[in-house]
Parts: structure tokens; sequence; C-alpha cells
């Protein structure tokens, strides 16, 4: 589970039926203080998030099925958005992101 | 999941029998802008992609498998392509690939 | 399953219901003399952690979801907290955290 | 799944059960031009393969369990060798190795 | 799984019940000539390790809780110590650890 930034959308009429009518996101995992690092992400939209928001992805099969709500236990899902981040608390600083 | 491009294909003759008949393909890992980043991997073609494509791969088993139309489920299948992408948009260029 | 110091909390009221209830905490992977190494992740507490806590902890869905008491075997949670440090101890030297 | 050279043995007397019995090498990852990359790993021979060999390799329990041949689905694999690579084919070289 | 060396030990008192009598071990992957790299892990025992040794780990759920002989088929396990290493044979240089 890590904190990222949905940075874009992606269309591709050429796929899986399984991830049809899936809304694909380009994710940055960011660290507390919203620095980016690390690679980027395809993730399947669990909860409506948009280019922009501040997100919490999963990288893990069985819980990106279970966010998106695929009818079937082996729909080919390995990355969802889990929730919408509204703040973020350090020792040193805090955040309100939405 | 992550963006890719298909940059090559592999022979193995001698290989496990429930890999035969799958079509192994090299693919490097792209960001948004289609700069390459990280590790190249080895992926079973899940939707007729060849070498030029810029592809959505998954590296879980379980999806892998499905993708591939593997007869059993516990066929060793670990990365899979499962899309060939049209067209990526992010806040401030938008690409049209296909 | 790594050590890790707990350095943050986060704020999400549009999350997966699942994710409900749960508390989300910033980890920063440590090593055996407490030097910070790798990437943050989010993690679920399963021990009632707090921010600066020297904590163990998972990352696999299954061990997670024990931990967490997640009612559903198929809870979306990846990471979490298994426990919290009392001392480290290697070939030259001994700390004592708690 | 990448491609990997074997480049060594391992002999270990004081190991698990489940493990006895079977080949560990040590193999180290390559790009489509042979060049290594990445951490050395230990793998378990599903396929024959010996030092110098070009191999595909699996990161997958599930996977490394069914080619091995384990009587066991539950035994303690994760890596493993699934083929030997005879050629590469891309945009701009062409290798045999075999 | 990877070759590494048990380079401590760890006291955790307040922890999740299911890893109560288990023993952690810091362990740190080495490559073919036991040169350290990548990252330090906390792995569960299951072949009586102790620190100094050269040991294969497992990074798999299922296979850890297996080699550790946990109860649960679902006990919070991510790594553990499968075999304690011999000796290590390469192209050029042969080497007994034990």
């Amino acid at each position: 589970m890590q904190l990222a930034k949905v940075i874009g959308t992606l269309v591709s009429t050429h796929k899986n039926e399984m991830l049809k009518g899936k809304k694909l996101l380009f994710v940055q995992p960011l660290d507390d203080r919203l620095v980016p690092f690390g690679n980027e992400m395809l993730a399947v939209d669990g909860v409506g998030a948009g280019v922009g928001d501040v997100v919490i992805i999963l990288n893990e099969g069985g819980s990106a099925r279970l966010i998106t709500k695929a009818k079937s236990p082996y729909a080919p899902i390995e990355v969802c958005i889990a929730g919408i981040v509204d703040s973020i608390q350090t020792d040193d600083h805090y955040e309100v992101l939405k």
C-alpha cells in the first residue's frame, strides 16, 4: 500500500475482455511529503478518483479484484486505487489535501 | 500493471511442456511519456501483440493465467500482455499511439 | 518482513468500505542499525503501534488480513504492522528500543 | 519471467526436507542483449539446465512448484528455471545461443 | 530464493500472537561471491540457523509457512530460512562455508 498521485489516463480498445469497462489510470508513488519516488504504475480505479487526486494504492491481485468489484475472483487486476486522501500528519508537518 | 513496449521475441525449444505454444516477448516498461525505465521482462502474449506495440502488462500469476487462457489454473505463467494501448492523456500532453 | 519506523498517519474519508475503521500509518523501512532505506509504505496497524515506534512489518496480503483481523479472507489489505520491537542484537552492537 | 544465465551451483546438506533432491542454481538476470542487470537469485532447476545456459526463469511460487514437479502444492519453492533459450530476435539484432 | 547471511536477532514482546515462539533474524542478501547487495530483511528461522551462518532464504508466504511448521495455513509469515549453505561452486571459484 502506498500513497500516490493520479497523473494520467490511458485508452486501450484492443484489450482482454475482462478489463473492458474498467478505468485505467497512471499513478506516481509519493512519500509523506508528497515527493514522487519510484516508478509509475497503471491502476484500476475503485473509488472514482481523477487526475490530480492523491490516493491510496494497493498492489495485490486479491485486494484489487475485491475493490474494483470484479465479477470473477480471477479477474486480471493487479493494482488498484482504494481511497482518496484528505490529510497527512507526521511529526513535523500537517497537510490538508482535499 | 505497467505500460511497456514489446522489443523482441525469444525461441526456446527445450522448455516446460505447459509453456509450449505460448509466444514469449521481451517487454520494456515505459512511463507516461514513453520513456523506458526499470528492467526488461519476458511476457506471455494474451492479445496478439507484436514487436513495436505499446502494451499493458500484468505481473501476477493468477491474472496472467486467465488472460492467456491457460487450461490449468496452475499453468506456469507470471507476466502477460493484457492490452494494446491506443492513446495516453496526462495534464500537459496527449499522445496517439495507434 | 522488515524493520520499520512509524512516521505518520493519514486520513481518507472517501475510501473502500472494507478499509473503514482501519488505522493507516506511514512506515519507513530501517536496517539493523536503524538507518532508513528504500521507500515508505502505508501499513494497516495490527498491534496498536503509534508514531515513533520501531515495528515489524509484513508485506503479504494473506498475513496482513490475518493480523488485522479482517472479517473477510479477501479484505483489501496488503501491508501490516505485526509487532513492536524491544531490542536488536547484532555481532557488534546491542540496542534497547523500548 | 526473465532471461537469465546460470552461473553457479550450491550445496546445502542441512536444509528443509522438502528441498531435498532439488538442484539449486545461481542465476543472473540478463537483458535482450545478454547484458547482466539486477540481483542474482537462487532457482530450482525444472528443465535440466547447467552452468553457462541462458534460461527463462519464473519468480512465482505456484508456477515454480508446478514446473519442478513438487509432490505437494505447498512445496517451498519460489523461483525456477522453466526453459533453455535457443535464440533471441529484436529489431536490430539476432542471436543464436544453442 | 536468495543466498543471505544471518547478521542479528530481534526481540519483540508486543507482537501478534501467531508470531509468538518464532525466532526472528536479520538477514542480508549475498551474491555468489558472498558480497552483500540489496536490503536487509527479517526472516523466521526454519532450520536452526544462527548469527554468522550463510543461508538460503525464501520470500513467499506459502513456502515460509510450510518450512516454519506454522499450525495455520494462514500464519503471518512471509520470509524464512530454508537451509544452511555448505559450499558454492561457480565457473572460476569454489568456496567451502561450513
